[in-house]
């Protein structure tokens, strides 16, 4: 059954970062407005939505006022405690839906799912003590690394281990949380999917993104990747599988590596991602619009693209170059509107066009 | 000297309308806030607003308050009150500035202007009575179009007299207000262009689109129009030379007919345009951002053109064919948040992608 959202309708986003932001921007287009539920102040996405809540996901009042207030529920930020979902989708619906967040908030439980589907993963043993990363790391081998089985984002709870006897600083750096190590993988490059799902079940995909990380953090995307047509094949049927299976409705981010044995999946994560980000400039119908089509139960854009782009993070200091990027015609400037500049902090974005495509 | 705004800054926007709507969501990508200043309430603008004030251009005590709280102010709509723009800038530096607001508030001032800039307008008089009427009819002859000469936009306003025994009922449709008489000019086609002039004094336009009306309300507007090279560029050195003219810093549309005899000028708009509207699917950088970069004093965009575009208007019930455009991968919506569809009432645009430019 289609759940079609009333024109003018309110859709709920959880989180106010900069993809609620642009969720925000790509809803108003539709003709909907948005209510941001973000437990910081001056939250991005603030600055063009409709209403703002500020307060903590233990806060029941407010998610309360919150969910009865809005038409649809969405997020943008994958790791929302569960009493909080529990109590919001008592209200009003969630979409992606709830398998789709608890598959994706456990590092094991997503990997378990993607092997039971019969996709390729890294080698992977769960780790709660010394002794269970002693043991997985003779069982896999090193180079390794160890990631907190949650709550993990742009490299951070995650450890490289290069040699067995780097096993007790990588424990005390995921501060004894439990984790999981992973294989590493003998990757060419890496590529992602932005693929959505409509509630009707119809799956579209944007071509494939090359992106290339730099201290764990996405630096660049560029399409079209470099993958055979095979290859291109491959990563997007694996991507539909995926959402048939979880049924999901919304835009989600598939990390692919690219490797001779085929193609490994890194991770999903069930939102925009950053890697769509090209999406904005290169096609009719971006990644952010495309999921509010899923949610709203429109339509979905067929994923075409125009131009062929680059897209490139401003972390930090990075924005310095803004006065360059601004004089070139070829280049559309997407800023958060944070309002500190920090070592690291994804500060904007920058899409390059390189050509028609 | 360009003032160039800080990030993070806030642009106060007077007008909460579908334009000012699109101003905040462009301001954002460069990451600027929006302060709107509307007197009716919900404006369209609001929901993607930083904030919104509801009051009148009399309340001395919220505009003051607006001023205050902004770095800098720029207006959807040309009929903002004197007395409201005096004390606004005693405050803040309003861009556009006030000579091209005093300019296209007044028809009679507005073709005086353009007579003296050496450029073709419609043969016009002055009516302020019944007698002006019968004398401007006499020299000008019918049919002709009398229009006051203030806060006619969208056919409002206007009468069209096809005879001069129709003279009597047209005083009455403008109650008497100034006005004056146009006659009418037999031209093939209607362009328009969306010139941008920069704080340094350079100046970018768009390629001019071809407009069709209908009731007195843009209908469509197609790039590329049909022009030769050489109108076209008679139609950007006109417009380059009204905004050198004014010293004028913003985006502006110029309606243009086109006649054997060379370019006409309709009239002007000091302001973004709904004839620019293509630009937001056809351009990487498009209209409403480049008010912006004018008003906060970057560099501007260059204009160029990827795709054409046919932009149509979606006037009143129009809005009952979404659900047919949702289906149209070719097709961009760009709904304004209108809470009640009337007749007559521009409820969105739709920007269709007829190929590669």
């Amino acid at each position: 059954m289609i759940d079609v959202l009333a024109p003018n309708a309110t859709i709920g986003i959880l989180g106010g970062g900069q993809l609620g932001r642009m969720l925000s921007v790509a809803a108003s287009r539709l003709g909907f407005k948005t209510h941001i539920f973000e437990p910081a102040a001056n939250p991005p996405a603030g600055h063009v939505a409709d209403v703002i809540t500020t307060a903590s996901y233990e806060d029941e009042i407010a998610l309360k006022a919150f969910a009865a207030s809005v038409d649809v529920i969405t997020y943008e930020f994958e790791n929302v405690p569960t009493s909080a979902l529990d109590l919001l989708e008592s209200i009003k619906p969630i979409r992606p839906n709830r398998r789709a967040l608890a598959v994706s908030q456990d590092r094991i439980t997503e990997k378990k799912f993607l092997v039971d589907l019969g996709l390729t993963v890294a080698p992977f043993a769960a780790v709660d003590t010394a002794a269970d990363l002693d043991k997985a790391l003779s069982d896999i081998g090193a180079p390794a690394i160890l990631k907190t089985r949650r709550f993990g984002y742009d490299g951070k709870g995650q450890a490289r281990i290069m040699d067995a006897a780097e096993a007790p600083k990588a424990i005390a750096d995921v501060a004894g949380a439990p984790s999981v190590l992973e294989g590493f993988v003998d990757f060419t490059h890496e590529v992602s999917v932005i693929a959505a799902r409509g509630q009707a079940g119809d799956v579209s995909c944007f071509d494939p993104g090359e992106n290339v990380h730099t201290n764990g953090i996405l630096h660049t995307t560029t399409v079209p990747a470099t993958l055979t047509g095979a290859q291109r094949m491959d990563a997007v049927l694996l991507a539909a599988k995926i959402l048939n299976e979880l049924e999901y409705v919304g835009v989600m981010g598939v990390e692919l590596f690219v490797t001779k044995q085929g193609l490994v999946v890194n991770e999903i994560a069930p939102r925009v991602h950053n890697s769509g980000h090209w999406t904005q400039n290169g096609c009719i119908i971006d990644q952010f619009e495309q999921h509010i089509r899923a949610v709203a139960g429109w339509p979905l854009g067929d994923g075409k693209r125009h131009s062929n782009v680059e897209m490139l993070n401003l972390i930090g200091n990075d924005v310095d170059r803004i006065p360059e990027f601004a004089k070139d015609g070829s280049v559309a400037i997407h800023m958060y509107g944070k309002a500190d500049v920090k070592p690291g902090r994804k500060m904007g974005h920058v899409n390059k066009i390189t050509g028609a495509a």
